[in-house]
């Protein structure tokens, strides 16, 4: 049997040329804002109006992704998918991507040209195209990526907007990928629906602009676990946020999940990150069709920043990438 | 004596602060362009025009910097250089800056508080503003620098544009990086000149806007080492480019190096990466001034892409990260 091919056998001009043809703009869609692609010292994008939103997320493997749990399309599809929601949760249109890629040279070719196909179909899924990058040796595989977006003429959707009297709405899946994740963790791979949120999030692609345009005064991705995304609202609104647990309608498998495991069903959805839901406020009548509402914006109290049901929560808020 | 503090003794939310700190913009020149800075699910710029230039590049511990000879200050310098060259080299003004830092846990709090300062140091030599980023624990520490810019009115110089009967020149140093490594990897620290270029690239800042607005027909930052760098301008546009050797000036602390190592001055300055010097083509009379000729751009005739003096070189052309 032959060896696998290995980034090492490759030249770096060879491996940058699988990268960027694996992302090369397939359609003619990409003509209007990508001026200049890769094979440039820069990438040049057409914006709508002169603002840009940039935003940046580092995928480390043995962090973010194992290569035993996850495929290289997976993992390609999540890179895309947690950087994208960045940018919706700005009221923002995602345009352009650039790709850090760093890799051991033992790392199969095989691998990257499925981490490549995984990039380039959730670009196509979230309408961004990837238009540079660098590649590079490291002990493990780390890709970082940044995405800019555009705004046209809304004003950008901040987390310091919230005012009291407003209600806050989710759209998205809340503690499928922490459900996924208590899973795979025992070493089980169902229900295949949390392991799957858990391996590629289903962000809701063009719903923060939606929120935008619906007068959304503040949002966020829930990256880091509900209870805890909305405590950086809350700071930086300078409110309280009373999140009420009768509104939740609980998933079949993070159900499942909850009661195989001896968890709650609960901590799971409050404060199970990965899953990149959208959490917005917004004046009562202005929530967009779709959007759940899950609690209710108060003016600060002492105490803390967010509540349940009128209560402190009194379990983990979120996730915390050294201390874990 | 107390145990130096790591990483792993801070929370995530600690890290961040130590760094959206170190790199908050101060003074009143940034009002203009950074609208939203650190602390939202993206920053968000304004630019000159409805056109952004993008580049990323990675920075990987062991591979473009060792923590033993650099200090974290000239990691932090470097981080930026490498990627404002990018940015300049498209004739772009460079705006805003986004990092995606991944480090160790056992990472001492200090290095990453030079970091800091050798970045924000940088960004205000080149005019442009840290304005987000992503924290991560890896197993090395690596840098993802990724740089916006903008063009105003102007087209981006590209690599493509290069005609026969222009002439080529550059704006900054050769060889130097590549001497400073040589004496460094046997184990000396000087010529103090070399070994800084080495861990700092000297980037001519706002050159390549001058470089622009003077007519460049084609632009490249030299990152790999100026025959290779030469040589994508000449592929891209179809071209052949003769490097004439008379017109180098050999610098001093080059000349020492290659002395010192039984080694051509030359062989530093055709072939040495990572001095970020701009090399760029101009109609004969449009050079601007501080810009050196050294060669000239001809009709593509069968053979190498790039010779010297007129006849092909034999030497290595330049870098490659992965077969090194």
């Amino acid at each position: 049997m032959a060896e696998q091919q290995t980034l090492g056998d490759l030249g770096e001009f060879e491996l940058i040329d699988i990268i960027a043809r694996g992302l090369a703009p397939g359609g003619t869609t990409s003509a209007e804002s990508v001026l200049v692609g890769p094979g440039d010292d820069g990438a040049v994008l057409r914006l709508a109006g002169d603002r840009a939103v940039v935003s940046t997320d580092v995928l480390v493997e043995g962090v973010h992704f194992r290569r035993d749990w996850s495929t290289a399309i997976q993992v390609g599809r999540k890179a895309v998918a947690v950087n994208v929601s960045d940018i919706e949760a700005m009221g923002a249109r995602p345009v352009g991507l650039v790709l850090g890629f760093s890799a051991p040279a033992d790392l199969p070719v095989t691998w990257l040209r499925y981490l490549v196909q995984g990039i380039a179909e959730e670009c196509a899924t979230a309408g961004v195209w990837a238009v540079g990058g660098d590649v590079t040796r490291a002990d493990q595989v780390v890709l970082s990526v940044t995405v800019i977006g555009d705004l046209a003429d809304r004003e950008p959707v901040r987390r310091n907007g919230a005012r009291a009297g407003d209600v806050v709405a989710v759209l998205g899946t809340l503690g499928w990928a922490a459900a996924g994740y208590s899973v795979l963790r025992r070493g089980f791979g169902s229900p295949r629906a949390v392991v799957n949120a858990h391996k590629v999030p289903s962000v809701p692609y063009g719903q923060g602009r939606v929120a935008a345009e619906a007068g959304a005064s503040a949002m966020i991705d829930v990256s880091d676990g509900l209870l805890s995304d909305l405590g950086h609202i809350a700071a930086a609104s300078e409110v309280t946020i009373d999140v009420l647990t009768d509104a939740f309608e609980i998933a079949e498998p993070v159900q499942a999940v909850a009661s195989a495991t001896g968890a709650s069903p609960l901590v799971f959805m409050l404060t199970g990150g990965e899953d990149h839901a959208l959490a917005a406020t917004f004046a009562p009548h202005d929530v967009p069709a779709g959007w759940n509402v899950i609690g209710r914006v108060l003016p600060y109290q002492d105490g803390p920043r967010v509540t349940v049901d009128g209560g402190e929560w009194d379990g983990a808020t979120g996730w915390d990438h050294f201390r874990r």
